[in-house]
Order: C-alpha cells, then structure tokens, then sequence
C-alpha cells in the first residue's frame, strides 16, 4: 500500500528516480561497476556531475556569472561560510529573522563581525512574515530564509535592498519561479526539493568572490570550490547523481512553470479544506502561508489521538507538527502528488463527519 | 564480465553491499519508503545510525570515553577541524609531511598558529616513510597520514609522543588492528575502506575537547557533533547506511583480524611479483610499502600502451598511477577479493612473456 509521505526533510521524491537510482548502485550504464565505486574523476561520473550542474543553470535560469556549486555540510555550515565570505573584516550585514533556520545563522555570523537583525517575527512565534522594515545603507549583505519550514511561513517577496542578497532556499528552492540575478549567494540542502541529505546546492556570483579580505580555510572558501568545478576534494558522488536525476524529473515534466502551479493547486487544495472544516485551524498568517509547509492544529486539541490514528489508517506519514509549534505540519514538496493530498483532505473532512 | 576494480577512491566494496543498499533505495525493511526520502530523525533511521556507531565501536576496538561520529567534508575540512580544535591560542603542533595529503593538512593548521614539520619524505618524491625524527616536548598535537594514496607508502609504526596524537586514516582504517587509545583524534573519509564518498568518520577523545579556548562555528566543533549525536544538522544519511552495511560483512567475516590477514595475502601476492617481474618496479621504499596501494612503473616505459591494453583485456579498471609518480597504481582496499590480485598477477607475468 502507498504510503503518503509528508516528512519534513529529507522527504518524498519521485518514484521514478527511486528506480533509477537504485539501479544505479547495482550497475552505473553497462560499466560493470556500482556507482558507489566509480571514482568521482572517472569520465562518467564527471560527466554527470556536469549534467548536474547544467540541469541547475536550465531549470532555474542561471544566468552568466554565476557557479553553481555540489558542496557538503548542508545549510549549517552555509550559515558561517557565507559570512565568512561575504562579511569584510569591518562590514555589517543584516539579517530577516524569521524562525529556527534564521537565528542559527545570525549566531554563526555573529562569531564574524557586526550583524543587524534588521526584523523578526519572534514575537508571534515565527507565525508571519515582517515586512516594511527598513534596510539601512552600507550593509555587506541582507541574509534571509525563504521558506520557514517549522512555521510554515513563506517569502512571496523579494527584500528590497542595495547590499548583496543571500538567501537560505533549502525548503523551497526549485518550488516557484525565483530571480537569480537578485542575488549574490542562494545555497540549499538538497533533502527537500533536489535530492537526498549529504549535498548542498550553492549558486554564488563570481564577481563577489574573494573580498571579504580574510583568510577563509580552503574548504569554506567559494572560490576553492568554484576552481575546482565542486572537486577540490572528493564531492559527495550519490547525492548529486540522485539530484541530477530529479531534476532530469523536473525539466521533463515541464521545469519550473509546471511545479509552481501544482505547488498551488496542492496549497489550495489543503488549505481551503483547513479554512472550511469547522474542526482545524491554521497556523500562519494567511498571506505568508507557505505552500511547502503546511502547519495547523486541531480546534480540540484532545481530539490529537483520534485524528493521528485516522491518518496512519490511511497510510499517511510524517504529519506530526514540529515540538515548537504542536499540531500537525504537512510538507508537501515538489514529489508530492496532488493525489497525496486530496487523500489528507479527505481524512479531514471524515474526522469532521464523524467528530461533530 | 566482472570488472576488477582497483579505483583508488571512492573504491570497490562489497557486491553484497551493493545488493542491499540497492533494495534499500526501493524500500527499506517494509516502511513502503525507500531510504532516500525517510526522515534522519525516524526511528528506523536513528536505529539505524546508531548501529553504525557500535559497529565502529566494536569492529576497531574504541574505549570508553571517545565518541564515533559521522560528519560530511571528507578528509579535507578535517585538516582544517581538527587543528581548530586540537591547536590552542599560543600553541604548537608538530606534523610529519608524507605527502599530498599531510602537506595539505599543514597548509590548513598554519592558518591557525605554529605548525613545525618534523619530518619530512618530500626529498625523494615522498616515496618513504621518516623515522628517527625528533619530537619537541610542549607540542598541543603531532599529526600523521597514516597511509599516502599516491606514493603507495604506509606507517608501520605508530609516532612516539607525548603529545595528543591525531591521524588521518582515510586510506587504511579497517583495514588492520589499530590501538585506538594511542589517539586523540582518528578521521577518515568513508570511500575507501568503509562507504561511499560523502561521509567522515571521526574518533575524538571526549576529554580532549573544549580545550583550545577558540571560538568555533558550530558545525567545526567536535563537542556540538558529540553532544547532538552526529544529529546537529542532516547527516548524509544514505552513505551512513552503506557504511553500516560494509561494517556488517567486515564483523561478518572476522573483523579486522580476518581483514588483516587478507590485505596481507594480496599485498604479498603482488609485491612478490613486481620484485620477481623483470619487467617491473616497486616505486615505494620496501619497508613503507603500503598494503592498499601498490606504486610500481614499468622497466620499459615505452611499453605502457602495450601493459595498458592487456590490462584493459582482462577487465583490469583503475590502474594508472597518479600523475605526480607516474606508472601504475594497484588500490587494493578490503573488498577487493584475491581473486582479482590474482589476475593482475597473471596479466603481468603474460606481459613479461610476450615483451622479451
């Protein structure tokens, strides 16, 4: 029986890269050898890595300028790599604080120099977007998280600023359209919308690099990395492949115009039902309500056990709300299908027949 | 045809390992998930992380107080981690230089304080293990590269210090009996002897660390990766469960005595016959040879295209020596079986016949 699987990271992705994927590891295109053993500088293995890195450019956009790198350590050493690349010895950087993600990389960029959180939504629990902030003169760069998983709050604009842009796109990254050209530095772990844990995605402006007049350790240094084409060291081979072919997934079904707009149907799909059932209530303020993660509680809290039992019935996995905010959280990533989701509504719509 | 993979990393492992970590994609163990989309934080995952950890554990021989993590970065961020660490504020570190690797771990400790090499191999291409060096009294650690990839030499003998010892065992961890309460820190990376690329294997001494009175960002502190389980940020969870996998056949078989043993028989089987071979020479001093890569060249080397070939026929992949020493390079990492030491022995003596 399917199981729908709606874990928060690392999460579903789609069936048919499952099956190439695990065929690769038997044998990698006739060459006699799993993929877990081929050498990453062997001729296959950096032809795909290149594959790779082309799918990136095409789907997003990427224009000229930009490297588009495979690194490891996920967001969390992103959060003080991009400072330690992008902050000048004496400069200021400002940060969006918006949940969990945010304020692990304020504390990282901290240990560098003079950060500003120009504006922050702790004090309703992370549950909105802040907006009309004012974004000083000066600043070396604006960090800020586009998605806000545990939260479930979204970006649906771009910060206005003259500094370099930096955005964390771990959660929603490859969801919707976005504007490279916006930006100085985009990374993201690929266990949401790439590919499985142990890669990270990096798409940084050349022309930035090597300004921050530090001495930055050849691993955390961009312009190592962007020298090396991702193979200074040994990269992490079968997380990118994974990757690849996910997004081989993405471009065949119609890239990035054909994901945002089922994104949506998916996000209107669930949350008309949590606005119409008299029986749960959403999380977020509805105008920042992210369509990758969808967070909301039940109007009778007593009711959890009841509503979790009908859920493992139907093969529903991974709704269970994040320990900060309780309740439920339905990660409904790029994999997801619509089908997953009309499944959670109809679930809903039954504990409400049957819970009056 | 079975090809005989002497890659020097990411290398061969287990064909049952394949086989399991193949079904693993498609499904692990009746979840209905496959691996790649299953939470690191879901119970079968962090069961399944853990037995990595007691592998490691019990298949080395760790003591009590030391700590087994999983980290991503390779060997290559550990140069810089592990002096950041181990290397106090006004402290000094003392370092063998046997090669590429050693050298590129200097490169990253200098950033941080005075880095004496004590010894070095570098006057004669790196093609012996120093001894009889000097070790100063005062050092905060003296580091070593266990076994050099590219030059085919290995440390027999464990430094003599009083200092904190610290170990790159990338290349031959696993692969015979080590006493692990000689160290303070042991770090490899998994894709030779232990997974495929993307993970790092740490051993740290837990009373040795918090020590350095630095402040570290949070992902290069060895104490937040113990105190988080290896759990801190995503690990990558897929290359922790083929090494657990390779871990299993290795216990499964005997261990590191049964390992040790083997890795002699090939050692033996292919130095015997570059010695016996006209046609061959052994590139590393005797009694450094290395019993996971074997560096020889040709007599003759106008005849590499002909060897090249007979190897090529015999399904022989991997071979060529790495550019800096030239000739040929035979990786013989734990899973590759006997039977394939064999047959390069047999596509040399067929050479020696026919290129009289």
């Amino acid at each position: 029986m399917k199981v729908h699987n709606y874990s928060a990271g690392p999460c579903i992705l789609p069936n048919e890269v499952f099956q190439q994927a695990s065929k690769a590891v038997l044998e990698y295109e006739n060459t006699g050898l799993s993929i877990l053993e081929m050498s990453h500088r062997s001729k296959e293995m950096v032809a795909m890595a290149d594959n790779a890195v082309a799918l990136v450019k095409e789907v997003l956009g990427v224009p000229e300028g930009y490297s588009v790198l495979f690194l490891q350590g996920g967001a969390s050493m992103q959060f003080y790599m991009s400072a330690l690349n992008f902050l000048s010895s004496n400069g200021k950087a400002g940060y969006i604080d918006t949940g969990v993600w945010s304020s692990k990389a304020i504390i990282e960029a901290k240990r560098l120099g003079d950060i500003e959180v120009l504006a922050s939504s702790k004090d309703k629990n992370y549950n909105y977007i802040p907006k009309g902030y004012n974004v000083p003169a000066g600043l070396d760069f604006l960090h800020y998280t586009t998605n806000n998983t545990i939260y479930g709050t979204e970006f649906f604009h771009t910060p206005k600023t003259d500094a370099v842009l930096i955005a964390d796109m771990s959660s929603d990254i490859f969801s919707r359209p976005i504007n490279v050209a916006d930006y100085g530095l985009i990374y993201a772990g690929a266990q949401k919308n790439l590919g499985p844990a142990g890669v990270t995605l990096v798409i940084v402006k050349d022309e930035l690099l090597g300004k921050s007049g530090r001495d930055i350790p050849s691993m955390l240094d961009y312009s190592v990395h962007v020298k090396g084409e991702s193979m200074f060291n040994t990269p992490p081979v079968y997380s990118i492949y994974v990757s690849m072919l996910t997004l081989e997934w993405l471009k065949k079904n119609g890239g990035i115009p054909w994901m945002d707009n089922l994104n949506q149907q998916k996000a209107d799909l669930l949350y008309s039902e949590i606005d119409r059932n008299t029986k749960f209530l959403g999380t977020a303020e509805k105008e920042d309500r992210s369509r990758m993660n969808v967070t909301f509680v039940l109007q009778d809290d007593s009711k959890s056990d009841v509503f979790s039992k009908m859920l493992a019935d139907a093969n529903i996995s991974g709704l269970k709300g994040h320990r900060s905010v309780g309740g439920f959280r339905a990660s409904m990533y790029n994999a997801l299908p619509l089908e997953s989701v009309q499944v959670l509504v109809d679930v809903m719509k039954e504990f409400e027949r049957t819970n009056g």
